[in-house]
């Protein structure tokens, strides 16, 4: 190809100029072939329809929105259980929380009195990452076991700071009518809850200030990112709100017009902006990588003090989209090619992607759940993940093949909040045209439905259910 | 303030250069202090979530996706009524169906055997456009008379390309059950209906070819853009999809994972892509105003042949939010500021918005109901607009002040779907707090209620109801 004649020397030298501009300012940051840092962020409860770029009218999530435009926006990406506990021992391990332990018809998550915790034969990701020489850090909620031996620090993180378990635990205060269903939240405050705050395995806090938690939670990251720059981490950044209680910082209380849930959710989405800022100016942009979604869907019987799963149907605590799918954003400029992406994708899958960008070996010796989805971060490919299964507890509830789901059994959302159905022929959706479940088509698609259940019957034949941990309180 | 002396001069040369370089690309353009250009491209029976950027899973609209992102989203944005011959007679004239004839409780919309079409004393938006000398097209579904003396080249417009009425009418084909209701749409052929297409006054093609008429439509937008670039011009691009009986091209079908409903609404997203790339090229984007909008809310009894409202409720045909909010992005990068809009905004005031920013004046002589939202558009400030009313037919159902919605009287979709109900007292919602409408908070908010009841009276004080135009057939 020749170059025309009529391009004047000026713009020659303009593009010469502007070409070595960018070439200088690439040199400075890490090259993209190297292991990427990850960052994941988490958040508690929030539902699917709860930030701007998902279509929230009075949530304003400018950062996520960005991340969003900038890199991608999964719409089918599940999250390992509709509650708090195991849905994060499944992104952790990377396997179903049935296998390892975390499952429980008993009590659904951990709690203050709850003995155990994840099980030490589990491999987390970070102790995954560790061995590709990461840095690792666990800011936030953990939730998977509150005694020393269960802490973050002996699971793989280098560092922790946060809460054990969730912010309306160790109640100190006894709120009439059931609890605090019914309590406006203006009338709960922080000292209501008696719930410590760590540095790596020490209560430096008690109760935890949670009007700034979420603030520091985002500046201990940023501390983090600087400190290790020169080397990989991961850092996994869970935070603990807009799970009920719902508090804020002074700076961040009554900014949204979506009341106080929306300033709890733009207070993250402010923390998410500065963390995107502080890994461009410490030039990690073109080699990091950071995810962002939540563990389940949106506490529906706290009203306007809990979350919204958008067009989804029910909310946490339950097998129907809007408990278990949620939002999730890649953004990584050096590395995450920008678009929707519509395939499936679980939170599972993380521990899977991650391991394989950094080169260490999927461990052998067990099953795991999770698929690599790097063909579809890096080059918007077709997602390897082609099934979701959707257990309560430790029944399998339902299951997606491709398109369609299949309920064998439904319920509501836990405590009053519903009973449950077991369906001799199971009802049918096509997720894809029929995101809100709303039109059974199993009388018409009885080849489909066999399909799922042989997947189903598949998945149990060599399924062991991993010993209820969850179980013993003292 | 003194300019460091470590800066070298190269680097002064690059930003001499580049500042240089993008000086002679706006000089290009059109200066942003002229006339702006204005293009509104209306869907029809488009849902609040049938966008990706609106939350919508599996309907991948880019191009929308990135006007909202370089421009501005509303969310709070409503349309004069909620089936389409009012919604489009309240758009063009920037008053209440009530007021211009348009509003019937008889029929809810002109057929191919009503007997008249939008009075002629009313003014339309290009017939105001006229005066400040702009060109003026209407391209697409009319729906305000089929009549010669109705049609648009009599209300302002120099050039018609488009169908008179909806594509699902001049049946041709009978359906069995109550017509297409259960259908399946790949039942449904272009012939069944004979609507005709009109250049201008003339009929060109009957029936018309609906596969490819969103196509043709964007083609002939962007044709008149090329032809009409040297003086300002006003283009209402009025798609006549994806309201039912759906049909996609050739190229569209079977793209969208959301089925035929998402193939229609991709297509006119993949128009929306090419007219900005018109736009740039024939170097006019920073000289003009693009807003994409819809009539009314999804036709929900057609299942997944119809749209969906996201987390609003009910759609097309009712006073709920599902009816009457919608998506709406204004995107222009000379003009518009971009980022999310919460605020209060509606189709009736784009007559007065844009009337003021090509400088011609209000009709004086008459009630109109649009405000200037410039002020808004141009620098992020609060919308003028606080209120509105929601009316269904001629009775006005509810209204909205402020974040609170009341309803006086509530009902389901027309047709055989719902049932009218009059409350004694109106149902209270917070509407940014709670977008879905759930949580009755008439009892413990008199003040508000007093405070909508005194707006409403103060309206109907000084309505004068048009004559219903849509009452006689032939």
């Amino acid at each position: 190809m020749k170059v025309s004649k009529r391009i004047s020397s000026p713009i020659i030298l303009i593009l010469f100029l502007i070409f070595f501009g960018i070439s200088v300012n690439s040199n400075a940051q890490t090259s993209s072939n190297d292991q990427p840092n990850f960052i994941i962020i988490f958040a508690d409860d929030l539902g699917y329809g709860d930030l701007s770029v998902y279509g929230h009218p009075t949530i304003n999530t400018p950062n996520l929105d960005r991340m969003a435009y900038e890199g991608q926006k999964w719409t089918n990406f599940y999250v390992g259980a509709s509650v708090c506990t195991p849905s994060r021992a499944a992104l952790l391990t990377g396997r179903l929380p049935v296998r390892n332990g975390m499952a429980s018809n008993k009590h659904r998550v951990l709690f203050p009195d709850s003995k155990n915790g994840l099980p030490a034969s589990e491999i987390t990701l970070a102790e995954q990452l560790k061995k590709a020489g990461y840095n690792t850090a666990c800011i936030g909620k953990w939730h998977l076991g509150h005694k020393e031996q269960y802490l973050p620090t002996n699971n793989g993180f280098d560092y922790y700071f946060g809460i054990p378990y969730s912010n309306d635990m160790d109640r100190v205060v006894e709120y009439p009518d059931g609890g605090y269903w019914n309590q406006q939240n203006e009338d709960i405050k922080t000292e209501h809850f008696n719930v410590p705050l760590l540095r790596n395995t020490e209560i430096v806090e008690r109760p935890a200030n949670q009007n700034t938690i979420t603030k520091r939670y985002s500046e201990e990251t940023i501390s983090y990112i600087k400190k290790h720059k020169d080397k990989p981490f991961f850092i996994y950044l869970a935070h603990n709100l807009p799970h009920i209680p719902l508090f804020a910082s002074k700076e961040a209380m009554g900014k949204s017009k979506r009341g106080l849930y929306g300033d709890v959710v733009e207070e993250i989405d402010d923390g998410v902006g500065k963390i995107l800022k502080a890994i461009e100016s410490e030039g990690l942009a073109d080699n990091t990588i950071v995810v962002f979604t939540s563990d389940n869907g949106p506490w529906l019987p706290f009203k306007t003090n809990g979350g919204s799963a958008g067009l989804l149907r029910a909310g946490k605590g339950t097998t129907w989209e809007g408990g278990m799918r949620e939002p999730a954003i890649f953004w990584g400029p050096g590395h995450i090619k920008p678009g929707l992406v519509t395939e499936l994708g679980s939170t599972m899958d993380l521990f899977t992607t991650f391991s394989s960008m950094a080169g260490v070996e999927i461990p052998q010796d067990r099953i795991m759940d999770g698929y690599d989805l790097s063909e579809t971060l890096l080059n918007h490919n077709p997602s390897s993940r082609k099934s979701v299964l959707y257990y309560r507890g430790t029944d399998l509830f339902a299951a997606r093949l491709g398109d369609y789901k299949a309920h064998f059994i439904t319920q509501g959302a836990y405590g009053q909040f519903g009973e449950r159905t077991e369906h001799q022929t199971p009802v049918l959706y096509n997720l894809n045209h029929d995101p809100s479940e709303q039109y059974n088509l199993a009388e018409d698609n009885a080849e489909i439905l066999q399909q799922i259940k042989k997947l189903v019957q598949d998945h149990k034949s060599k399924l062991v259910k991993g010993k209820d941990q969850l179980a013993e309180r003292e």
